[in-house]
């Protein structure tokens, strides 16, 4: 985390479990005076924002629950602007786009994946980061950079590596998740030269292998309080990350 | 061509014009005499389609036109089945998809570009190709080879090149094309690893950049008439290609 400008504004999507969710709470320790997080999920007031809610809880002042289906168009632009009107005139200092979901479940073989699996997982991987630009705007209103240096964090993976692909092939095919996740590499390259002239850096980071929801119990990071979880770190690389 | 196996039963999507119409031409010069071909189009009897039916009557027993929009299931089922019924034990021995669209029209920068844009270029260049592993299975009935060494060819580009992305980045953005063709490498990545047990080779490759109607004028290579079509050449690499 700390090579991460903790400064400023910071939103995060996904943040109600997982990775999002221990985002949320080491930005809330590390985080300078004025900076504030969007902590943004799709039932901010569901059972599965709870933890999230008692996080924003601990931390008065610092915590904002948005409201934010990031494969609905509509919720995303009520987010926009229900963020842009809090944040006035200081912008948007980091976006990372975490949320992402992987269907079928594991290992997924071509023969138990559908057209909707591939379908749901790019409009949800991808066209949520892609959408989320409306939130970049935060950041560069009339086309300049009013903010100090913005980031956005597009969470990629290992499995996203056409390169490494026989090292996990075998054990989780996962045709969606790895399909969309090669294209999020592009779309953050995109990105990357798009936003160049507003200073704006983007970059896709594999988290490393962490236990979550989504994920088998072999991953040697926990996280959300069933152990240590170590930002940035590529974990055990021979085992098979997602 | 040469590289290829011409003596047995091919199919090709988005066979009407284009350099889908070109291959057509080719292997119908090129092919054995047990060889057949499959071209795929969406509207048969439609006025896009006259080329390749003109192309079909000049060669008698050659070609067999099948309608299939990859877009959709119940075409890319009832085309399995009209393929299947007719090549009988034979099985295909080359599968080409090559069908795809590219939109929004190129440059197609960030701001031109829709939700549905992302979502209906990913569904007919990435979803097409991997629902027409339906196809696939004609090549490999219980589960084994009863064929020739079938193989699989995903059109794809030099833009699906994150490497390559700055070289062409600028003048056309692209961002639905180069997310879909990057998530198509991956796609063939997968098929070949999960295909090679079944010894189907699958392959992406470049054709080089040629003028058909989705690319501007500047393309060095013509097709379906306009002039000579190099097959596998990356023509002039320091172009833009699509
Ligand atoms: N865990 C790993 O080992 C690992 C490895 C490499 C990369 N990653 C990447 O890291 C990120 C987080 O992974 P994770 O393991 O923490 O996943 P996770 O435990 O499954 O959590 C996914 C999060 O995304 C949210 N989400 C899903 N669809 C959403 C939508 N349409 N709108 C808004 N939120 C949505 C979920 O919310 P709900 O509660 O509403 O479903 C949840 O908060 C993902 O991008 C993943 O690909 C993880
Ligand atoms: N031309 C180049 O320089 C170049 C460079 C690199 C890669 N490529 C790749 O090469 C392939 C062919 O490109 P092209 O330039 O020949 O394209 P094109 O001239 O635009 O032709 C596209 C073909 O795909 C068909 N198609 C589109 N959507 C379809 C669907 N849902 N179902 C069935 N058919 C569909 C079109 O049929 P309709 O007539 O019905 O629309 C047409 O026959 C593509 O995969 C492209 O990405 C081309």
């Amino acid at each position: 985390m700390a090579a991460v400008d903790t400064t400023g504004n910071i939103l995060v999507t996904g943040a109600n479990r997982g990775i999002g969710l221990e985002l949320i709470k080491q930005l809330a320790v590390k985080m300078g005076g004025e900076a504030h997080i969007y902590a943004c999920c799709r039932e901010p007031e569901g059972p599965g924002a709870e933890a999230l809610r008692e996080v924003a809880t601990k931390c008065p002042g610092k915590i904002t629950i948005i409201k934010l289906d990031v494969a609905d168009e509509d919720s995303m632009s009520t987010a926009a602007r229900t963020v842009s009107e809090k944040i006035a005139a200081g912008g948007l200092n980091l976006l990372i786009n975490n949320a992402a979901i992987n269907k079928p479940a594991s290992p997924a073989p071509l023969s138990a994946t559908t057209k909707k699996d591939m379908m749901d997982v790019y409009e949800t991987n991808v066209v949520g980061p892609h959408d989320a630009n409306i939130l970049v705007s935060l950041c560069v209103p009339g086309n300049k950079m009013s903010c100090r240096r913005a980031a956005i964090i597009n969470l990629s993976t290992m499995v996203s590596s056409i390169e490494k692909c026989p090292e996990t092939f075998s054990t989780a095919q996962m045709y969606p998740y790895r399909t969309s996740k090669a294209a999020l590499n592009m779309l953050t390259r995109c990105q990357a030269l798009d936003f160049k002239n507003h200073n704006i850096l983007v970059a896709a980071i594999h988290p490393g292998w962490v236990l979550t929801r989504s994920l088998s119990s072999r991953a040697p990071l926990g996280c959300g309080g069933t152990g240590d979880f170590h930002h940035g770190c590529a974990a055990d690389k021979s085992a098979a990350t997602v």
